[in-house]
């Protein structure tokens, strides 16, 4: 299949400058990015685009997918009681095919934000990867070990998931330090050591956590895990709100990259991520959205307006972490964060991972400046379509996924009461 | 002109129960809702909404529409090069035309956010109230006097816009403490107790503007008005970042409304509003956007988002402002703010100021609690149609105001050009 986008604005991310000119793209791969050329072969397909942007989709480097099922279950309450009386009764209740199906509104929501990617961290793996394939989603997994589980496992899934499917990958991880005993940490670290893969995890969310750890291990949990090993070859960390500067120092040392979480922050009051610092450390920051349950949406914008607007406020300084940066942030260091080497930037020979943004609404207008715009003022409302390794799964509001999402949402809200209720 | 809209989920606001029934218009005024009824009169057009949720027009209660020119022409900079080498010398070159178009902008934008109506506060009024009035919106616009100007324009727009059309009206208003003298405050105070009416300006937004009035006055701004008779027939503050607990005091005694702009307060890095410590107080809230040079986008959406979740992590209480609190504020409290006492709810013989809720978008599912999912997870993607005053001013992304948006941001972009170079 190869189709031409013509007539568009491109933001390749290689630079930012933003050129008029057409991309085309073969099977799952960018086969042309540039000014429109004398020669034009023909295309399976073609698509004018008016001249609204193409740019790389987004990456969401950190999410729970299948917790759309408690979007708006249990919020405005305290933390404890949200995840210890609403959250963890209901999880208990999940089978993979209910992850699987409530993970279904999690794709299309993800698409309709234009991400084409995400690094999600839940049970039953397999039924996610699964979904991955069938819609053309581009799944990175995220080990999520926990008190209870065997490292066999987490090490059977790293095996077979990464042989699964090109669509889909799957990282080192365990949930956290204060879900992780000391020998299950050891035991990821061996598995690091052994497969010389990089590991993730949620760090430093809450300063309870970070205090708790320091009490048991008179460290930090970034200190802590790199003590073990775990970072030897690599990795990062969620959410990062509470990082010292001796972390951070970590982070950079072993090229870690810092996943900024604002708006679940936000929400479970657990504080604002110092980013222009993690920025100033030279440590890599990329953008997740977190699970539907705390966020409460699954949407890059929100992510990326609160990753600029938060740090100006945090720092007092209206100069701080710019729209650039944060763009970066949400695409290219995404990528990078996610191991997608291939799915950062627009060009020849790359992934064909992309979205379309309209331009042609008033909050685009004026424009003085694209980036500022899509940063500051931009919204779901502006993606017009979302392409995942060369195929249109998302455009002017339709789903290209292999089935209508009215079933979709009809199916995930009788199931949502069965578990409810039962 | 009547019109029935049937098959609807209806968030009267009245309550904030949910009920499946129909909504009917005469001309400007709503002349039924509620279950579908035995016998349905004939209409001029009939609209199936499918399921969708029709729920009163939000009120934004704070804006500089024509600041739409300076989008994302100035960010990323500390905030008084923004203003003083930026913002200021643009501004200068304005015109009334040229106020009238950009504010063009705004207004499309504020519709495709479900935003009938604005306190818009800026130069050249006569210009935008006449723009209102040919595209069918609410505006209500607020006294910008400032140093330099004299009290008399004050009132004869007071009286000219009060009687201009029945879509515009005009309250008494100053730009702020630290931009008027002090015969300027009692002018306006004068004017204040002549028609009885209420004052409303711009007031700790800034921890400097605070500490530099008392410096001038040992007083808080709130004080120094309120000293002055300012607030004897009411009124309220735009941001309100910086009250302390006798301003508060004031303002519950008072009856003044505190208008909160929290994604144009971050992004300037002049706070977070105490809004929960408002609320406690029993003074009313009401939100808006600020204009388009600061925020930078007309959305109601980022705003309520914002408002709720900024006070969980301000308060470290993750149950802090709850999301029925926030709708309240961004429509029936923001009607209060207005005047507007008979656009506030959906019933009978109120104005038809009213919004379509897309509810089949995965970011609406599953439907565990609708008013949460607006607040916490709703988009300008959610918009699906913003009626004012009766009339279908969008719907489904197409304008119905009169003239072509792309013609709009044409000229608009012109414009900008011939003012940045010139």
């Amino acid at each position: 299949m190869r189709i031409r986008f013509y007539n568009a604005k491109i933001l390749t991310m290689e630079s930012m400058d933003i050129i008029d000119g057409e991309l085309w793209t073969d099977d799952d791969k960018i086969s042309y990015v540039g000014k429109k050329p004398e020669h034009i072969p023909s295309f399976n397909r073609e698509i004018d685009i008016k001249g609204d942007l193409l740019m790389p989709s987004f990456k969401d480097c950190h999410t729970h997918s299948a917790m759309t099922f408690l979007r708006s279950y249990a919020d405005d309450l305290p933390l404890q009681d949200w995840l210890f009386k609403k959250v963890f009764p209901q999880e208990g209740k999940l089978t993979g095919e209910r992850v699987e199906l409530f993970a279904r509104v999690a794709l299309l929501e993800y698409l309709t934000s234009g991400i084409t990617s995400c690094f999600d961290m839940y049970f039953y793996p397999g039924y996610f990867a699964r979904l991955c394939a069938k819609y053309g989603f581009r799944g990175v997994l995220c080990g999520e070990l926990t008190q209870g589980d065997d490292i066999e496992t987490l090490e059977e899934r790293y095996v077979n998931l990464n042989s699964f499917s090109p669509l889909v990958s799957y990282k080192l991880g365990m949930h956290s330090e204060y879900l992780c005993p000391i020998e299950m940490i050891r035991g990821v670290s061996e598995l690091a050591h052994k497969y010389k893969a990089p590991v993730f995890m949620h760090n430093s969310e809450t300063e309870k956590e970070v205090k708790e750890c320091r009490e048991r291990y008179s460290l930090s949990p970034t200190q802590l895990f790199d003590r073990e090993g775990v970072f030897d070859y690599g990795g990062g960390g969620f959410h990062c709100v509470w990082l010292d500067d001796e972390d951070m120092r970590i982070f950079k040392e072993r090229g870690l990259w810092a996943v900024t979480n604002p708006a679940s922050n936000l929400k479970l009051a657990s504080g604002i991520a110092p980013l222009q610092k993690i920025l100033d450390c030279g440590v890599g920051i990329s953008i997740g959205t977190d699970g539907a349950a705390s966020n409460n949406c699954l949407d890059m914008f929100r992510e990326m307006y609160l990753a600029a607007a938060l740090q100006k406020v945090k720092t007092g300084d209206a100069a701080a972490c710019p729209a650039d940066e944060v763009l970066k942030m949400a695409t290219v260091n995404g990528a990078k964060t996610l191991g997608l080497d291939d799915c950062d930037v627009l060009a020849k020979g790359k992934q064909a991972d992309i979205i379309e943004i309209d331009l042609h609404q008033p909050n685009m207008q004026p424009q003085h400046d694209i980036v500022k715009n899509i940063v500051y003022s931009g919204s779901k409302q502006n993606v017009k379509m979302t392409v995942c390794a060369g195929r249109i799964l998302y455009r002017q509001g339709e789903f290209f996924v292999g089935e209508a999402p009215e079933d979709v949402y009809a199916a995930a809200n009788e199931e949502v009461k069965r578990i409810i209720d039962g």
